[in-house]
């Protein structure tokens, strides 16, 4: 079922192919959604009405959603539904809150200077959660959470309506958990140009959350700009699982088909150094999608056009694959993950041992789900409270260590061609110091 | 000199407008700029001769900086120049080494789990620093240094060669010096272009470091395949100064000119509650302007067309305006910064009290140089440490928690239709439990 290679059979080439994802400018998209935030920024509301009739079926009056639809979502609610939202919630925030707690203010002293910085929040920020035809309530949590815990000031949720115009209950359950200040009923590129030039809401500064391929391309372009943060593009969600022998067949088969749940582009790579695990997680899988058919074709062309097993030598060669692959998720089923752990460098999100199913970080544990795809975890972090904050440097130098700087910033400042203002700067702040020196020094 | 406006003339129209930098989307370079990236994604080397031949008048040979030529530049210095860099290069380290410091991994526990995070270097790194014409070695420590603390396996420096192919002395000293892996005679999209595709260096995942319209574009378009992470686009150098009546108008009136050497398009900014030291400081300029009349068009350009001064009722409207800016520089030169400063909720990197002038922190205190300009200091950090690293999340579940997230994975996974693997992946390792236990629980 599960394609297996033997670590000897990896050319360079193969090995290549292997690690790589697809993924690409998507120029199509970039034109197409230049025309959309043309006509918004041209336009504003009457664009967007007309946008989102034409792309979403429905041009939500208001597009804002109300004090009444948040009670009615409360009300069509089961409290078991209510309950399980809000112990996952009070994970997320107790995780986010323990990150927020490390990024203190620090200040150190250099050359008898004080220098330091400071962590301040983000002040407006656009989160978008894709709706449409599946709902997402668990990515409002993930988003909306760390924000808030981050002290941002006003949080948009950006989500697409239905062809009702309506939300998913759910969706603006945990919005309102969470702390969301708004939730705006549009989507796609129109939807993020609407928080952007804040037609409805102030105008974000910050705008996260996976979308398609037309959200991406909004984000992409606005960010070009410098007037707006975005998070980085996301693609098809994606594990590796690094197992030995201590790792049960069925519980590795289980996490895979449970990542080719999500798309049929999802990549689901098993590596290990034992031939006999890998065989009997293949034979689990062929099981489980006699056993469990829904979503079959998906989670078929999943496993068998994106994903395999290969088997190494050894458990650090497996790791170093892993590395450069730099996987979204990844999950440890090994008999010391702790100490594989600390050979990782790059993953979104790390499982260890064999109680530690990605489901578990996709909806409950706390740690964040909103993470770098397609390889960007090599050089990205997925959301947390830091995504929503800027650190501030600062510094508040001594007379006596400026009068040491004098010199060198004379001479380094005159190889750059700025001496003359540069160089005075600091020289007017000793020229007849005796009679006129302001009081701090 | 400055034009002074009193707050009480502030109507919301006239704030805006000062608060406004020209900023947009550059199509036109977008155009351009796709037409080099994809000669050099199809023809490699060949592309980036040509292009450097065509655009720089020279295709150096070899494009990577030899030893010989760093042996040198090493001779061709001063030892007051090569001193001058060291001892700046040491403060840079010590303030970036200690935010390494802070970099801490930290675990908790949530809910009987153990969740943490730890930060890991990127792996290799693009430092973009302009050149041909004017030659900014400082920006080489700004760039290099912290990459290097981070424990960044391969950094690149990416400098355009003079026409007669050759990389400005000081700029090869503080290369070597901060520990650059290599240097590329290539600037533009075209060098750029060769760092991410890998053609003489490892291929860059991380690019950074301010550049013309041309280099922004293509560190944009590159960077909306997901494949690449860059740092906020750069635009014109600005400076706020907030000042009381304890601030010396000739100390502000330098550092505002000091501001305005770098670029006819500079705002240089005043914030007071003070006319009368607005009206001094604005005396001050006009003064400098005929003491020091290198460079004196363009300054006065900058002064005149950009910058101004503000004169509000209090400081805290100052310290107001000045967030709602976000400037890159912030100098507080009043009776009590410290206090001032715990209001600041967006700047780039603040200089507190009245010896604290820009070319400070420009070349010598020890922050970093390379800060988010236009307003982007309102959702962007400057260049420091975590720039060039990412956190890593992980999760080590006791079996206990994953019971207990059983019932409320299954809901949560019900409403998102992803609930059959999903559900299933927690469930599996609780059927059949005693028989088949793995040994970690």
């Amino acid at each position: 079922m599960l394609k297996i290679y033997s670590s000897s059979e990896l050319t360079p080439q193969l090995r290549a192919r292997l690690l790589q994802r697809s993924s690409s400018e998507d120029r199509e998209a970039l034109a197409i959604v230049q025309a959309i935030l043309d006509e918004i920024a041209a336009e504003g509301l009457v664009a967007l009405k007309r946008i989102s009739e034409r792309l979403d079926g429905v041009a939500p009056d208001p597009f804002l959603v109300t004090p009444e639809e948040f009670e009615e979502a409360e009300l069509a609610l089961s409290s078991e539904i209510k309950q399980a939202f809000q112990t996952a919630y009070q994970n997320i925030k107790s995780f986010h809150a323990f990150q927020r707690k490390m990024l203190e203010d620090q200040k150190t002293t250099v050359c008898t200077s004080t220098l330091g910085y400071m962590y301040r929040p983000v002040e407006r920020v656009a989160v978008y959660v894709p709706g449409g035809k599946a709902f997402y309530p668990s990515s409002v949590l993930m988003g909306v959470v760390p924000a808030r815990i981050a002290g941002v000031s006003h949080i948009t949720l950006l989500t697409p309506p239905g062809r009702d115009g309506k939300i998913h209950p759910a969706v603006l359950y945990c919005a309102r958990l969470a702390g969301a200040n708004a939730v705006l009923k549009a989507g796609g590129a129109h939807g993020v140009a609407a928080a952007y030039h804040g037609l409805l809401t102030p105008p974000a500064e910050l705008i996260i959350g996976p979308g398609n391929r037309y959200v991406t391309a909004a984000k992409n372009l606005l960010a070009s700009t410098g007037r707006v943060r975005i998070d980085q593009p996301a693609g098809p969600s994606e594990v590796i699982v690094i197992a030995d022998n201590t790792a049960r067949p069925a519980f590795v088969a289980a996490d895979l088909l449970s990542q080719a749940e999500h798309g049929e582009d999802s990549p689901c790579i098993l590596l290990t150094d034992s031939l006999v695990l890998a065989e009997r997680v293949s034979e689990e899988i062929a099981k489980g999608l006699d056993e469990r058919p829904e979503r079959r074709s998906m989670k078929e062309t999943s496993i068998r056009e994106h994903s395999y097993a290969v088997v190494f030598e050894t458990l650090d060669e497996a790791i170093a694959f892993s590395n450069d692959y730099g996987p979204e998720h990844l999950e440890i089923a090994t008999e010391k993950p702790e100490r594989d752990l600390e050979k990782i460098t790059a993953a979104g999100s790390v499982f260890l041992g064999h109680y530690a199913p990605v489901a578990l970080g996709d909806y409950f544990s706390g740690t964040n789900h909103i993470l770098p795809t397609g390889g960007a975890a090599r050089m990205f972090s997925g959301v947390g409270v830091d995504t929503f904050m800027k650190r501030i440097t600062y510094q508040y130098p001594t007379r006596e260590s400026l009068r040491k700087a004098l010199e060198p910033i004379r001479i380094m400042s005159k190889v750059e061609g700025l001496d003359q203002e540069h160089g005075h700067s600091v020289e007017v702040r000793f020229e007849g110091e005796k009679d006129r020196s302001p009081s701090q020094g």
